[in-house]
C-alpha cells in the first residue's frame, strides 16, 4: 500500500495541528492541479474569441492563480509554507467549458499539491467571477491533483 | 433576459478593471454556495466517526473557509472589499462524500456570491488536505451558486 | 444582568460561525485596552532614556499596534471585518515595567474591542522582540479591556 | 490657504497615530495619481508591439496596481482601511517610456490618494519585474497626485 | 553571561531595522511559549463540558494560533520571516483559567520565540472573543517564553 | 552583452507565468535601491527639525518600508518567494527633498532588488502620507535600483 493509513494533521488526542517536518529532506517537488468551468457555449465564445481582446480575461485568471498559489499557506490551516519556485496556470477551452491547468515547483521538505490546487480553484473562481453576470449559473468541477513528484512518496499520477 | 449580455470587468478596450459601484445601493445581501468532496467510504468512516475526534477535522475545514471569505477579495483580483457581516459553513456526508453549504451575508452595494464561492472552495481543499495521507485522488466538484438575494438583480435560486 | 448569559459564535449544533449581525445598528463604537510588559529596570533604562535615541524603540511597537489593529479581522476567525477610524497606542513606564493603553474607533456594527486587545498584544510583543537579546524572560500580563462604548449593550468600564 | 498648516497623523507629545475620521461625513470620492517608467526604445518596443502579445504584459501590471490598491492601508501604516469601489489602471507609451495613470473611487470619509498613488507605484514596479532581465537600468518617475475630488477640502487638480 | 548586552535592531544612530543574519548557521530550533487566560469559574465549565460540544471552542483558538504562527513576521515589524515546519497549541483548564502552550519549530537561521508567543496570544485573544459575551471582564496573563533550543545561544528554560 | 535578451516571465505562447528558479544556485545577495521625494523647504523643515520629534516621522516611513519588503512577493505578481535576512532603510534631507536609500539581503535563488524598490517606494508612499495635509503636490521620482550582487549574473552597480 503506497498511502499511508492514518490521517495527517491529527494527533492522538485529536487536535489538529501543523505535523512536524522538520526531520524530511529538502527535494526538487513538482506537482500538478487541475480545475474545469463549465458553462454556456456563447460564453466561451465572448470569452475566447469574441468581445474580449484575447487572452485578456484569461490573463486575469492566470495571474489570480499565480498570486493566490504564493498565498496557500494563509488560507489552508495546516498546509506548511513553502517557497514557490515556479507556477504556470495554462488553460484550454471546448464548446462548453474551460479546463485550468497548474504546475508548481518547489525545492523544499513537503508537496505542493495544496498550492497547484489553490492556484486552479482560484484561477477558476476568478473566470466565474468575470463571466457571472451572463452565466450566474457557472460550475466549477474536478478540482483534483494531475501528479506529483519529489519525496520520500515518490512520483504519481492519476491514471 | 434578466441577465446583462456583456462580460463586466472588462472595458470597451479590453483592460480589465474594477466596475465602479460607487452609485449601487446599499442593500442587504445573502448568498449561499457549495463544493462537493469525493473520496473512498473508508475515508468517509475515518473523518466523520472513526479515528477522528467528531467534529475536528470538520472544524478545521469550516474555519479555513470562515476565514476564507474575509479574504475573497484580495484572490479574486476584480471583486470589490465588502464587510462580510455573517457566514456560516455546514457539511453533510454520505456514503463516500462531503458536500459543503456556505452562507455569507453583507450590507453592502455588490453581492456576496464570490464570498460564499470561496468559502465552500477553501473549506473543500481543506478538506483534501486532511485527507489526502489516505487518500490522494479526492476530487472536489459542483462549485456552484446555490441562491443569491438582495441587490437590483433580484433573488434567484438554482433551480 | 447586562450580558447575555449564552456564548456567541457558537450555534445550536456547535459549530463555529461567523454571527449574523447584518441587523445591528451602525453606531459610533470607542473600545480600550491594555497590556503590560515586565522586565528588569536595566531593560527598562535603556529603552527609555539608555542607548536608544528617545521614541525610537517605542515608536516601532507603537505602529505594529496600530497596524495589527487593521489585521484584526484576519487573525481571530470569527471576527467581523470593521472599518477602523482611528487608532491610539500609549506608552508608560515605571520601574520595571512598560504599560500600553490603546484605543480605537470605529462607526460600525460590532465594538472594537477585539482590535483594541489585537493592538495591545502585538505591540506588547514588538517590544519583546525588541528586548529578547537583553531579557528573554520578559513577560507580558494584564491583558484586557479597559473600557468601550457605543452599541446595544451599553457604556462599560472596567472598575 | 487651502490646506492645514499642521502635519496630521502627529500628535502634540510626536507620537503616531492614526487620525480619528470618525466625525467625517460619508461622501463620494475620486483621486487620480500617475507614475512613469522610464526605459530603452527598444524595450518599449519589445513590451508593446514586439515580442510579447499585445497586453499581456501590461495586463500584469493592469491587475497588479488594481490589486495593490486594495491593499493600501495594510501597506501605508497610519492609512485608514476604506472600501476601495472602483479602479482603472491605463497605460500610455511614447518611446521611451510607459505613463500610468490610476483613478480610485470610494464612498467613505477619507480621501482615496494614497491608494491611487499605490496602484500606480505597484503597477510600476510590476513593469520593471517583467524587463529588468533586459533593463535593470529603468527608472520610474513622477509619481503624484494629479487630481482629487469629494471631501471637506474641495476638488483640486495639478496645474 | 549569556546574553547579549546590547538591544539588537537599533543601529548605532538609533534607527530600526531588520539586524541582517544573513551569515548565521541552518539550525533545527524549537520554542515552546504560554499563555494564560483567566475567567469565571462557570465561563469554564460553559466552554469545556458544558453548552458547548467539546473540543469546538477551543478548536477555534487552536487553528487560530496555528495560523498566526505563519504570520509572524508579518505582524512584528522587524522579525525575520521564517519557514515554520511545525506547531502544535495545547490547552489545560482549571477551576478559572485557561493555560495554552505552544510549541513551534523551524529549520532555519533564527529562532522561532516570536512566532510561539504569538501563536500563544492569538489563541488567548480568540477564547475572549468566544467568551466576552458571558465574561468581557476576562483577562490574558503570563505570556511568556517557556524554553528555547536550537541555535548559538544555546538551550534554554524558564526555571 | 551582459545580459539576457528575452523579457522574462513570458513564455513563447505569452502567457505571463513565475519562471521556473528551481535550478539556481542558492547564494547570498544584496541589492540597494532608493526613491527621493520632493516638497517644499518648509516641509522638510518640519518634517526634521521642525514640530516633530527627531525621527518620529521618518521612523514610521522606515517600518513601513522594510514591512514592505517582506510583502513584496504578495504585491509583484511573478515575484518568487524570498527568505529576507535582513532590511535598511537610509534617509537624508537636502533644502527641498527627502532621500531613500534601502539595502535587502538574503541566501536565496533569486535577487533581492524588487524587495529593495518596494521598500523604497513604500517608504516614499509614507512619507507622503503624513505631509500631504501640508504638501498635496509632493512628488515621488527616481525610483531606481542602485547595485545589487550575489547571483549568476555578477556584481552590478548603476555608474
Amino acid at each position: 500500500m503506497a498511502e499511508s493509513d492514518a490521517l495527517t494533521h491529527v494527533r492522538p488526542d485529536g487536535a489538529a495541528h501543523m505535523v512536524d517536518v522538520s526531520n524530511k529532506p529538502v527535494t526538487a517537488r513538482i506537482a500538478s492541479a487541475q480545475a474545469v468551468l463549465h458553462t454556456r457555449p456563447d460564453v466561451i465564445a465572448l470569452l475566447v474569441a469574441g468581445e474580449l481582446p484575447k487572452g485578456e480575461a484569461l490573463a486575469v485568471a492566470r495571474l489570480a492563480g499565480i498570486m493566490a498559489a504564493k498565498q496557500t499557506s494563509a488560507l489552508i490551516p495546516l498546509c506548511h509554507p513553502l517557497p514557490v519556485s515556479g507556477v504556470t496556470v495554462d488553460f484550454t477551452t471546448d464548446e462548453s467549458s474551460v479546463r485550468i491547468v497548474t504546475t508548481v515547483k518547489t525545492t523544499g521538505v513537503t508537496g505542493v499539491e495544496m498550492e497547484a490546487l489553490t492556484a486552479a480553484s482560484v484561477a477558476a473562481l476568478t473566470v466565474y467571477d468575470m463571466i457571472k453576470a451572463v452565466d450566474r449559473s457557472a460550475r466549477v468541477t474536478d478540482i483534483e491533483v494531475l501528479s506529483k513528484s519529489g519525496g520520500a512518496s515518490g512520483d504519481w499520477s492519476r491514471e
